[in-house]
């Protein structure tokens, strides 16, 4: 029963690198024109950019980022379990100052469109998977040709903050920072996803407290330090960054593994099913 | 159509409270005897142990707590995302002083056994609810009269590490850091929850690194000032806490609230799912 089970998703994988292209290099270089050095009183961050999939809100946050825009902002709403928002303040000149974005949440594929598929009937999508590095959703559409993609709201994905309306966002952006609420996907723009420093993300300073508590005075929330351009960093400073590759055979292989569980600690063997958002994408420096 | 599935999912919520027997307490007082002050050197914790579904290993861990047993002891395994596990120093003395224990993972039910539903396909198990302010997921037997029950690793749960065999934890134990790592449900003794002070437990210092980064050292790994149990604490020290009842109506309505996403923020809404690990259960402090 076990081999049989293994034969079939090992088969299943080659099927899919088959069909979906595979990448020989396991690891892919990020570029310091798309990552972010986000720098916190308390450690430093980096952040991949995915303007591939929402390029205009990217594009926004990259330019605000090379004004110096967020250094000395801070992050106002962080509630434990769920999200790190930062922003200017709220209805001032420099906040109102920005333009206001489209949203960007999704996106028709066609017939020519891959992805590295993760798993059928997930709670919240018919498929999900990854590309690029990036979790995402998939629905397939009417006669397949015409599908519909989306990022996934799982913990270190970035996505701007908005009001009601859904073209309401403008530089106010948070980071997960819990268990993934997917209920935000397909109407939040998600524009990239911490690769580097994600334990000072979870370390910033709350600002919900439970019923009882002492609130938390303004002046001990986190404030950025910097946010920079990685490649607007001195040399010398600068973090170099490789990530999985998440359209290579080692990662297909590594998605096989995790699924299967083959190790002697799983006694009992779990569901061969795969959350997307618990699949970590592994980063390693360079030099 | 929004209105036709509020009207379902408030007939069901309704159809659940009567099939499973409302509480009309919104909220439940924990006792001090069962609850647990983990003070770290840059905060403090509560834990709500759950000795009615792990009686054995909730018992053994009050045991040690009250012995003094993990004063001074380290979080020496801290994966980002995932776990902070903390325990003696392995092999030593003290490691092999502690009897081991009996895997809890899971129990059986019977026709009167109840508890609050969540969701139904979920990705991991056919049902998710709660029962006395607990995660868990529940599968039906043949006749439905004798089905199995089990904690699911939601974020913030607390549970006995071991090695490979299924009886060999003793007194090592994890809190879940990131996503709900849902395959380890059935085969890890979940024996409470975090109930206060959750974001003291994301500050852990982590233990691994990435690929090139420096290795952090032992000295830095976070240690347990102390780990009471709240009834041995001096009075003033003490933390009172309620907790929302899941077994009420208010809780229930809730459920459907965050089902339906009713609120003008979401213009479009999402599949009305809920994933069982990202519903907070709300605490409060009371005097």
């Amino acid at each position: 029963m076990k081999v049989t089970l293994k034969t079939v998703l090992t088969l299943a994988t080659l099927f899919f690198i088959s069909v979906c292209g595979a990448d020989d290099s396991s690891w892919r270089k990020l570029s310091l024109n798309n990552t972010v050095l986000l720098t916190l009183p308390h450690g430093q961050v980096v952040i991949e950019l995915a303007p591939q999939f929402s390029p205009k809100n990217a594009a926004q946050f990259s330019k605000l980022t090379q004004q110096g825009f967020y250094d000395g902002t801070k992050f106002y709403r962080v509630i434990d379990g769920f999200v790190a928002q930062a922003g200017p303040k709220d209805g001032s000149k420099k906040d109102k100052s920005v333009p206001l974005l489209a949203m960007e949440s999704e996106w028709q594929t066609d017939s020519k469109w891959t992805y590295t598929p993760v798993q059928q009937h997930d709670l919240f999508a018919p498929q999900t998977g990854f590309k690029q590095g990036f979790a995402l959703a998939y629905q397939a559409g009417e006669n397949d040709s015409l599908g519909t993609a989306w990022l996934t709201h799982c913990p270190g994905t970035i996505a701007m903050a908005r009001n009601n309306a859904a073209d309401s966002a403008s530089s106010h952006f948070y980071f997960v920072i819990g268990q993934a609420p997917r209920y935000l996907d397909r109407i939040m723009t998600i524009f990239g996803r911490v690769v580097y420093g994600m334990q000072h993300i979870q370390a910033i300073q709350r600002t919900a407290v439970i019923d009882g508590d002492d609130a938390v005075k303004p002046r001990h929330f986190t404030k950025i330090v910097s946010m920079q351009l990685m490649s607007d960093v001195a040399k010398a400073e600068q973090i170099h960054l490789e990530v999985e590759n998440t359209e290579s055979t080692a990662f297909a292989e590594r998605l096989v593994q995790r699924r299967t569980r083959d190790s002697a600690f799983f006694y009992k063997k779990p569901p061969p099913v795969l959350d997307v958002c618990q699949i970590p994408i592994r980063s390693r420096l360079i030099k």
